[in-house]
């Protein structure tokens, strides 16, 4: 995988700009994080207390305001290609932001910035105003290149041979946080850099949408919901199936798998020219209300993914959004019974790639029938 | 060490309470994380883009607004101690937070609560005033009881064997991430949970304050600057020494040690009754500038530790907050020398804890006389 050049950072932070300045914003500030790295390459040692802020004007070359002891860090990380503004322990970090600011102007902050750092801008610039980036351009890093999506490829295909390799292993007998322990190594021995979660929910903790994985000892007979994934070339892996331990399924753990294959395949085909991402949504989802469970679909089908595990666009009613060439998202319808079993589907898909102009790829290509494990 | 109970738990929501009355408040608003897990013991599987939020209002009882796929966990975390909100994917989240605060009210939020979320409270409550922890709050942490503290002297006892053991190793000849990756183990080895960051700092690196650890390989002759912590039962360690690789040391190496470690044992010996923490500041610095080297002491002197690395107070000038019996904090003069070398020497010193008074308690105890490794 080449490197992002500089001149790959220089392309997005335009990018950014021109969409500033579509939306009659002023400019966009970037907090440390995935935001930070996807538009400078540079990710401080740790996010902290400390203001560190790229401010991409509508108008302008983009600044970084960092602390003075972690400029060296910036300009090292960078090549030294993006001009600083220093300030200093004991100084007024936000008056030194305020300088490269509009007083009446309208920015878009990335969504995890500190409460403290937008709260300190805004006494600052009093007539200022400040909106999340997914409440003012969610499209910032929406539409993914070339580049990218062979990332996304890459943890897609590691985290399919994770799952490959999990079926070998004995499930029964042994802890969830057991198996969670295998699937992040063996995510890390297929290439991933980061293990950001390996969800493993037995039996009735598969009802849990977001159980993690604990001390339940797996037994003959549960389903487990797998969830996992993590960051390679640092972009994310995200993907969920449903296994089975035995091959002694009841009739309704069959027909509950069916619904949710079904219905994340409806997902998938949904995503055609002119369809919206609640039409993603709206296709799962109705699959799962036909056979009856809509009671039991109980969250969204789907999330982008990029350098973050969840970002827009969100599969979910009243997202109006045309689904874009280049968006990569999940599509993971699920069925919930509490005090039963859950199931889940989850692919990374990409929307109308080059040589399939009218439908979505799978990033995520393990198969979806129930496997059984032992 | 005993885990905290349900019943710590309460008393330190009703602590913040209370703080938040006698402030005039309406409520404290706490996001997941370090804030999350001090006042509750829940932490989510993941910090998202979903909005968890603690409401502590002034009069009444706390309340969780969680996310219906996540209320299972916060129950299983809590024993259902805690009353909940839930909201599901494409309610408006904010409404529901809102429900629980007062229209007019003025809220103190984590310092790290997500800029969308905030501004998302701000969006739906117009009258409602919302200010960070460390600006209207600032000791809502700040003051350790006694099971805090051992556990802050568990976790810097930790780092002091981490540090004993880091002596023998071999460092000439290696990279500086070699020796950071066996700091981490060690760290592991004497019990940490989480090694936050190990930083290795050779020659001219360790002029630069935040330098991590790199490709560089040490050699002869090397001053050595190592800062690292991590977290134990919940609590952090972080602590400095500079080390000397061989014992040929330049006068100045000398002397600059020197002026550092007089330095650090001014600002130590300034936390007496009625002093205030720029006066811990001001002890070190200017022992420092009197050396000479007041314009290489380019940071502040200390910062509070406990549940997070960072947080309220900071010894820094400007800064003239009393210091309390139970504030713990970091004392970390330095000197750099750009092109050359640095120096750090840090303690974690708990205030005038049961046994003395009227003095700071060292947690880090290492030797501060320059070691020599091989």
């Amino acid at each position: 995988m080449r490197p992002f050049t500089p001149q790959d950072f220089a392309v997005r932070r335009r990018r950014a700009a021109a969409q500033a300045r579509t939306a009659g914003m002023a400019g966009i500030l970037v907090a440390p994080g995935p935001d930070l790295a996807y538009f400078t390459g540079y990710t401080p040692t740790a996010v902290t207390e400390r203001l560190t802020m790229l401010v991409i004007p509508a108008e302008g070359d983009p600044v970084v305001v960092v602390p003075l002891l972690e400029r060296g860090d910036l300009v090292q990380a960078t090549g030294g290609e993006l001009e600083s503004s220093a300030w200093n322990d004991g100084d007024d970090e936000y008056a030194t932001a305020a300088r490269l600011l509009a007083a009446d102007g309208r920015y878009a902050v990335s969504d995890a910035t500190w409460a403290m750092h937008v709260l300190g801008l805004q006494r600052t610039l009093t007539d200022a105003t400040f909106v999340a980036f997914t409440d003012s351009l969610p499209m910032l890093r929406a539409v993914k290149d070339a580049e990218e999506i062979s990332r996304l490829a890459a943890a897609g295909a590691a985290a399919d041979a994770a799952y490959a390799d999990v079926l070998g292993l004995t499930f029964s007998g042994r802890r969830e946080r057991d198996v969670a322990d295998d699937l992040g190594q063996l995510l890390r021995a297929h290439g991933h850099e980061h293990v950001d979660f390996t969800l493993v929910c037995a039996g009735e903790n598969g009802a849990d949408p977001h159980h993690e994985a604990g001390g339940r000892i797996i037994t003959d007979g549960d389903m487990v919901v797998l969830d996992f994934g993590g960051l390679m070339w640092g972009y994310g892996s995200d993907t969920s199936r449903t296994v089975h331990v035995g091959d002694d399924f009841t009739g309704q753990e069959r027909e509950v798998h069916d619904v949710v294959r079904a219905a994340q395949q409806a997902g998938v085909e949904a995503v055609r020219p002119g369809a919206t991402c609640q039409d993603v949504d709206r296709a799962a989802r109705a699959v799962i209300t036909d056979a009856g469970y809509a009671e039991q679909f109980i969250h969204r089908t789907g999330h982008g993914i990029g350098t973050t595990t969840h970002e827009p666009p969100y599969m979910v009613e009243g997202e109006e959004r045309l689904i874009e060439p280049g968006m990569c998202f999940s599509v993971e319808p699920g069925i919930y019974l509490p005090g039963q079993f859950g199931v889940r589907i989850e692919d990374i898909v990409v929307a109308f790639p080059p040589g399939s102009p009218d439908s979505a790829l799978r990033l995520n290509t393990s198969p979806r029938e129930v496997q059984v494990v032992a």
